[in-house]
């Protein structure tokens, strides 16, 4: 079973602490948004949404740092994802 | 009798928690929007709505998360339904 | 003497609570916005309203739902309308 | 002397309450937003306005219902008239 | 020395009570918004302002009508000017 | 060492008080809105801002009226500029 | 591994108090919102983004001014840098 995200969301899990501290990036505690590390682990097709062109970006795997405040979380089997649309990832790691 | 939804509009019916179970989404509770499951009973036309080209990407059946705080909730013939845009479907489950 | 709406402007009449039952439509209370069943009495031509392309998809006769607090009230000859936008019409019932 | 609107403006002039009676049209008490009987008397020319195509539909003569809040009134040789864009015209009375 | 206002900007002086009267308009105490009869000194280029296409259809000496609680009063040689866009002008006295 | 505004972008001086005065511009205390009086010392290159198609009408040492609420400001090189887009430039003064 | 900003986003590293007093740069104390000077380190492709196109005039290594409450803060590899929108920077100091 698949979540399958619409137009131009995409499903990211979360990074967790150790992932965060293996990867570098720290938050500092005076930010007005702080940016959360996450994994992209579906991508919607994109295409005219509304009325809008949007090419999408992002592929499976990429990770990826997004606004706090943006999206939807959901558990399923057990683990927590974020849908949220592909304008509200800032930049991706490499 | 049909319920035939204009534009972009859906109709989709609530699942129960049982099926909410079986299908393995669970919702935590700490979430800022908690994503409701659903499933697709009527597809809107699409076209330009509002001067803007929308294409149908849902159909009858499908299995959807959409956000609990959008759309028109009515009872049809003892079922509950909502209506609601396209755009507030967040992702299909597959 | 007859109420030509302009643009995408429908008039419709409200249905009564004895022709809601008939309908099957029942409108739960907890809901948090109660669309409304009525008849559609007059269509408006669509066009470009506000630069934007409308088709007008609604026809004289249709049985409608609503948004309950769209459009402007009138009485007309003994008999109270709303008018309002096509995109304020949720779906038809056939 | 003559009032000429610009763009998609129209210049109207309130219907008195006998003139209302005549026409058949009762404004209920209890409505959100009650339309008012008037009558035009000037139509800017439409065209582009603020960079949409605006068809100007209605035509000196026309008894029209409008939005009681929209547009601005002012009194010429001892007339009140308002001034509002063609889209407060709800519908046309014929 | 001259003030050339920019894209749809027009530049009007005021009337004064007296010429007001000459003129016939009448401003009723009651209503919401009062508009102020003026006359255009100086008229912008018009053209592709912020992406949209806006003509000019103003002239110099046009008497005209518009909203009182639009554009930015200045002092210039003496008189008092309203920098404003034409969309703040609602219609010409002729 | 310059300042090369982006966009739709432009650089301007505040005139000095006793500069406003040798101008004529003098700012009643009662407008709702006091426009000032400035130098263009850079302009931005224009071109597609935001998707829109934006045309530089100002060039370095116009005269202008801008909106006072308008802009940021900085201190460069011992003198105060201000940054603020050309559409809050409200005219020249020739 | 390197931060690479998605769209119109850019990522930038403020300039230290002494650098800022090196490159001549004071922000007034008076002043609505105050500029700050940064140096771009990465840059987005641009395109089309949300359905507008936006082309980038910046390039690593430009000294810019940004507009202060802009933008997401991260801290990477003991640096901190900010990601924010190219439409957000106001110029740039050659």
């Amino acid at each position: 079973m698949n979540i399958r995200p619409l137009g131009d969301r995409v499903v990211i899990k979360r990074l967790e602490a150790e992932e965060m501290t293996k990867s570098g990036i720290v938050l500092p505690g005076a930010s007005k948004e702080k940016p959360q590390e996450a994994e992209v682990v579906a991508v919607g097709p994109g295409g005219f949404v509304d009325g809008k062109e949007v090419k999408m970006e992002l592929k499976v795997g990429d990770k990826v740092l997004f606004s706090k405040y943006s999206g939807s979380e959901i558990k399923f089997e057990g683990t927590e994802y974020i849908i949220l649309r592909q304008d509200d990832i800032l930049a991706v790691i490499e």
